[in-house]
């Protein structure tokens, strides 16, 4: 029996482990007075809330079986079947396709409470697939064939957009190189990924983001309706540590691929550094960051105080190409995290975004810098 | 490795428990035969269905993460982050806001199926809040500060009445002396409660209860639409224990504050008197009652019986006041509950109960009374 | 501490063990092209998630908590409390009532991917009742009384067709003998269930399946609206396997009851030979059989392959009768189920399936054949 936040028990070559996970987000949004949006001012929410189960079977084969149950609903997050072998990783079930470093790190483990802009305008999310993994020395990498995601598969919902009729699928890959030279983890990764929407073509697409504040329902982005049959995405990323720093930078290109018209390219990117002020280093493996581990706790006997981070984050994403007008932002972010014990963080985080070309108007105008304050408890199990 | 219904595993300051719990309803429902609703008769319904888990991080933080699984629907429950300290003990997340003694109660282990009735009619619910309390001695001291249900914050909904533009909140506080003279506890509590509805206040409120059968869906007394903009209330609370005895008293005043007209004020109460047949005494603690653990269990080999009690109660509910006509009931309760073993339990529950001005008409009648019997098999750990 | 894919956990009387599962499927639907039914061609979708517990509380007082958490959305499915002393067992909850052996085999340990049509197309389900099951040598006798399944009892839900107001109930029976000469497993069973709509008879009742393939969402038979005061309907099974050989079939009837018109009778039924290539003998334990645990599985250190098992299926149903045309279906099924450890299993199926009076046309035809392949991977704990 080991522990990890919650008991660990193995058998053999099988193992079992409950998961949970609970956050809670508030927030306070100013914007010009003129932005007519009733989501300014003060919001708050559950989250995330996350109950599940990951183990191993023997011979190789694991499992992890993760639902969500914020916002009312039922959603799988990771919920797949594994076979690792050696240097290898199959990987079949509801899953991230490698889109991005960022995206791949833990919202737990994150630098800041909200991913880059562009993860979520561009529509990450986990998706039904069958994945290979590739480990060996500095590298990693990483393919996989992808449906969607188990709501839009649902059999329960039918018509052109959902259900029984989704046939769309893309094919997605990754690699990764991350040599260590001393105290000094490197990280450059290249990601690709292709798209056809097949009959999901026959409704049109849409890129939106919210301003760092998911208690918020406003998207200040939004590219409008387009009508398109599949999308070419690929990113860069470069990031790296040494003790108690890390820095980390992503660009990331979304080619929207419209029939008799010409296909519109949206970028997003951040660039941030990060520091643990009291001494720790940040973990990484296996091509991502991961949290950091007090090394004085809270409660230790000895005056603990747990771990804490600072973090700086710029925040780019221009969805403004050809005769789409979906906006620009550039957001400069500052994030404090303190992990009193393992398992547990506090978030405070300021953004000061500005906008050219919102979907929401201040007044008249579509240029204005909106500011956010958010704070977040979460656990993570 | 301790055991609670399912087994507790600890490491250091650290532990975990799966929770879980069942709750199966039927009813007859006996109500004149001029009354119009067709929910009389027999129904049965999964009353309550939970999962989750609680536990110990280290270093005095602690959470408890259970969500309500029945009518096909995602609710939280208790779903917190705790941190106990000395006597402190502070609770950030979804609870509840110290509303009263029988609120308070686990729905397993209440002395009757169904709460008072004015604690549905006056909408006590779990929030979301900061709760801070403090326990010495004789001396329970509650405080928080809630904004609103998950649910009605979940991100999903918008608009006035939920989600992001939600910015209700509310102040919450409640005081418990509970002496203990020999083998005779007593339990004196005070609670007093203000919330401001900000933007809720554009829809209205409504404050209702059915007929102590929540397998029926039919409010016999009903506020009808109010434009409030808060509430205040308050309550008071006299209980005790002696031996397999136990007895409770409440009353709870809910004011609801109208804007340009006079508030209106309505008024809740039980008393009951309650026995352990088989002579277990019915806990008592932090502020609550708790369960009767059987003596002699079913199957203890020594003809064990499990513990049986039997509870006499009476409640009274007045929702007439200013212009507004919601009713009034009187209801007189028995209640005989099996536990055979510890953690599950058999209730059986008849109720006569009379009405003036019930919203759900006897052919042109208001005023009448209607019979009810309930049973129940409960299952919680 | 025991084993069963999680741990299972005891202590005195009492034990406890995490409970889960996953099923992902996919398909293939080729259908005359004159059929204008979009979902032909590929579908998937995550067939089953789910997650709970199962446990003993001592005395003979046991329960089992499951929820189904796929399609977005809540269901429960074996979800009771059971008591058991000597050869008795009562279940009081959330199960099924003895329907036939094809219904009562697990999805997981079954000899294909889908049921036989006729289970689905009379609609078997869990429901709420009560339980009581005998067994003594060879004997096994079960009987119990049954509202409708929890949904459709929900307090949410409301009007005739669901909620307070759905006051049906059934009564279900179900009588196995299972002589055991040598190795020679033989199963014999009767069944026989009776159901009164009461109010549910206000909406019309549907009988309809899709072709072996459930992540398709069209149902080529289908009764149309029949409205009906109740249901009887019987079965009869006769099995047995013999080392790695097994071998099933059932016949089932259903008697819908219709006011004052002539009650049409339904009929399904299938017969089945399948064999563990591999050698392992099919479990058979309280009236149904189990899955096949593999004396080799895969990494057990002498180059497992795990166990290979194939099964060939007639599945016909005919509900045509009376002014009823709901079409008939002639389906040939092969199955190939690889298990490569415990708990684990990967489906790959093939049916052609010959339909007449089929409720979706080929062009102006009813009368064609349907091609289906459908694989599946799922892991049950």
């Amino acid at each position: 029996v080991g522990w990890k936040g919650s008991p660990v028990f193995s058998k053999g070559g099988a193992s079992f482990k409950v998961k949970g996970r609970i956050q809670y987000d508030a927030g306070l949004l100013r914007a010009p007075d003129s932005v007519m949006d009733r989501a300014t001012g003060y919001s708050n929410e559950l989250r995330r809330l996350r109950l599940g189960g990951e183990g191993q079977l023997g011979g190789g084969f694991g499992y992890k079986l993760e639902v969500e149950l914020s916002d009312n609903k039922v959603d799988a997050v990771d919920t797949y079947i594994s076979y690792e072998r050696g240097k290898w990783l199959v990987t079949l079930g509801n899953q991230n396709q490698f889109q991005s470093l960022d995206e791949l790190v833990g919202d737990t483990t994150g630098s800041v409470m909200e991913r880059a802009a562009f993860t979520d305008a561009f529509g990450f999310e986990r998706r039904l697939g069958l994945a290979v993994q590739y480990r060996s020395g500095i590298v990693l990498a990483q393919a996989g064939i992808f449906s969607d995601n188990i709501d839009a598969l649902a059999n329960s919902s039918d018509g052109p957009n959902g259900g029984d009729e989704n046939n769309s699928y893309g094919i997605d890959g990754r690699i990764v190189l991350a040599p260590k030279f001393g105290d000094t983890q490197l990280h450059f990764g290249l990601s690709g990924h292709w798209r056809d929407l097949q009959r999901l073509a026959e409704n049109p697409q849409r890129y939106r983001q919210r301003p760092f504040l998911h208690t918020v329902n406003s998207y200040f982005l939004n590219s409008g309706d387009i009508a398109a049959t599949g999308e070419n995405h690929y990113g860069v990323e470069l990031a790296g540590s040494h003790g108690p720093l890390w820095w980390a930078g992503e660009g990331h290109w979304l080619r929207v691929r419209r029939p008799g018209l010409a296909d519109p390219t949206f970028f997003g990117g951040y660039g941030e550094i990060g520091y643990v002020l009291t001494g720790e280093t940040r973990s990484y493996k296996n091509g991502i960051f991961g949290g950091v581990k007090p090394a004085n706790p809270v409660g230790n006997g000895n005056g603990g105080l747990g771990a804490w981070q600072v973090t700086l984050r710029y925040d780019y994403l221009d969805m403004n190409d050809r005769d789409i007008v979906g906006g620009t932002q550039k957001a400069y972010i500052a994030a404090l995290v303190w992990t009193p014990v393992e398992y547990l963080r506090f978030n405070l985080n300021y953004a000061h975004i500005n906008y050219t070309d919102a979907a929401i108007l201040a007044g008249s105008r579509s240029n204005y810098g909106v500011n956010v304050l958010g704070w977040r408890a979460e656990l993570d199990f």
